[in-house]
């Protein structure tokens, strides 16, 4: 089959580009000297999550317990479930963790304690702060310490390392800024590990990421573990923020137009915010945009720079009038909260339809 | 078992609201002396459905074929599909209708030389624009009146009537503004069904539509059948629009509080983008807000107005610092598209969960 017989809206996956994608990041990963813990929140695939481990990766990272669940009971045994863990999912943690090691996060005394009473060995990390300001311990404050201690002593939990997510390095407008949030995030947390290590708490392992600062970043000293999730597809924030070019993207939304009235200046695609999310793009983007269309993808981007202005439910507005029927490509501005609208791939070389993969959505 | 005791986050539907909401609108529609044909995108399930139907509902409106297909599939048998028909999905829309009469909208000469060259006798509607200025013939236009012509001339398909969406209604500031949408609608659509009756075309009904023009009209001559979706549930958005109270809204999102830092002046919850979608909400909404936050449900909003002021992945950032574990219920900004992220309601009453109910999600 081929892409010019899909039903749409369809999501399209690049396989080439995807291959290129994960080779990319295994490499930079040994070059760097840590090991890849890759964050599978943005494809939620076991096709994807298969070729990540055969280049190399050391475990998986998720977002979601359900996440959890699926990829232990496919094989993968070795997971961290990088949330805060709610108190109200401590007995489901409990019965994946029987299937599976799954490391939870912590950085507060309650979860810490909430973790204690379940009498599971849980591995736990210690989530940090290093800079985003919304989850993890304060680096600097002596509570932090105080918790490092308590899961240090814990009889029954395991302190597995720190862990931090750089997620304001999607808010500085240059690879510069980007690759000094990546070093300001190396340095608080080795800064922090070591302040622990004097302390006489062993810090095993620290695990650091976010895909703009590990796309950029040269060096990362004293650190152990990277967890990027969305350099498997990348999109059109990243493009923007320099994490890739437009040609390493490969997640498109394939559309149809479904209205062109004469005279209008615009035209109606079948893909809206069920299809793309509502995510608005980067903050500092050329221009406002829900999603940048490609006429060939092959090409990459058009120069007269097609894309939809706006999104409804299931309706996509475009700023050009084009002929009913006609396919387009889109560049979402998100691919992980795109990929959450579908329930499969169409995997494509070329032109050709090559598999479907299955997406488990779900909490 | 009660709200305290489920797992969040949860989609938690309140029954008695639900039922107040959906016996107001079955109300109107009679005061109106228009037929009631719902749309179910905003639900997408099966037991609400039931209800409009028993309440005297005329048919269902929906936004995708496979919302087409599980209706049909359930007993529902007069679905108008209320989208440009995509002419990639002819074939499985032939499918479809071979399980109930399935209503196609079309506003272009393409779409409806695609359907009569299927040879099904589809009932077909003639999108027209109304002011929306997203789809839809332009009522003024001659070749709007061949179009017409041409469905009405076909030997394959049936002109069901005229079709409007009056979802500009959303960016009325005010419900005088509202009110004045909701009459152009029904004196654009008139006047379009008189200029076609004149050049000899019969228009069998007028239908029109959009959960604020619908909450606050108080005549519709002319008109025959509305298809309101929202009002089943409302959100945050309609409370600003005016469309109802907080009090009416059925749809929260029940959460808890995950991360809550010494010093810190927010905390952390488990409603993200994926359990609240990154919609924003009315333009003029009193400030810019992902969520509303209600402490006791059954009292309203709190006056201090907690709220969600970002959201990640799965992350959502509260503008105040709550308990570790603390549950919170979250009016969402956009209920068709919240609902869009879950699998199922917890239908509540007070604090009791009575039941769980199928959210249907698919193309």
């Amino acid at each position: 089959m081929r892409i010019a017989d899909l039903p749409t809206p369809a999501l399209l996956l690049d396989l080439d580009r995807l291959e290129a994608n994960l080779q990319r990041m295994a490499d930079r990963a040994r070059r760097l000297g840590v090991s890849l813990r890759p964050h599978i929140k943005t494809h939620k695939c076991l096709e994807i999550a298969e070729r990540q481990r055969t280049l190399g990766a050391k475990g998986l990272t998720v977002s979601t317990l359900y996440e959890a669940r699926v990829f232990a009971e496919h094989g993968f045994s070795d997971i961290t479930w990088a949330f805060p863990v709610p108190l109200t999912r401590l007995s489901d943690a409990r019965e994946v963790a029987g299937r599976a090691a799954l490391g939870l996060v912590v950085d507060t005394p309650e979860a810490a304690a909430a973790l204690e009473g379940l009498g599971h060995p849980f591995p736990v990390w210690l989530k940090v702060d290093c800079g985003y300001h919304r989850a993890g311990v304060d680096p600097g404050a002596p509570t932090s310490l105080e918790l490092a201690r308590a899961l240090q002593a814990s009889r029954v939990l395991r302190l597995a390392g720190i862990l931090s997510h750089s997620g304001h390095a999607y808010h500085a407008p240059s690879r510069g800024e980007i690759a000094a949030v990546a070093e300001e995030e190396r340095r608080v947390m080795t800064a922090f590990a070591a302040r622990l290590r004097e302390a006489g708490i062993p810090v095993p392992r620290i695990s650091v990421g976010s895909t703009p600062a590990l796309s950029v970043v040269d060096r990362l000293d004293g650190v152990d573990e990277i967890r990027p999730g969305n350099y498997v597809f990348y999109d059109y924030t990243q493009s923007v923020l320099g994490s890739c070019r437009v040609a390493d993207c490969a997640l498109t939304v394939l559309a149809s137009v479904v209205s062109s009235q004469p005279g209008a200046h615009h035209s109606v695609v079948d893909a809206g915010s069920l299809a793309l999310s509502k995510d608005r793009g980067p903050d500092f983007a050329p221009q406002p945009s829900m999603g940048e269309v490609f006429e060939d993808y092959g090409r990459g981007l058009l120069g007269k720079a097609i894309r939809l202005t706006s999104l409804s439910q299931e309706h996509g507005i475009l700023n050009a009038r084009l002929p009913v029927g006609e396919r387009i490509r889109i560049l979402p501005n998100h691919s992980c909260l795109t990929t959450a609208c579908f329930d499969e791939y169409h995997v494509v070389r070329g032109e050709e339809v090559v598999d479907r993969w299955k997406i488990w959505r779900g909490r």
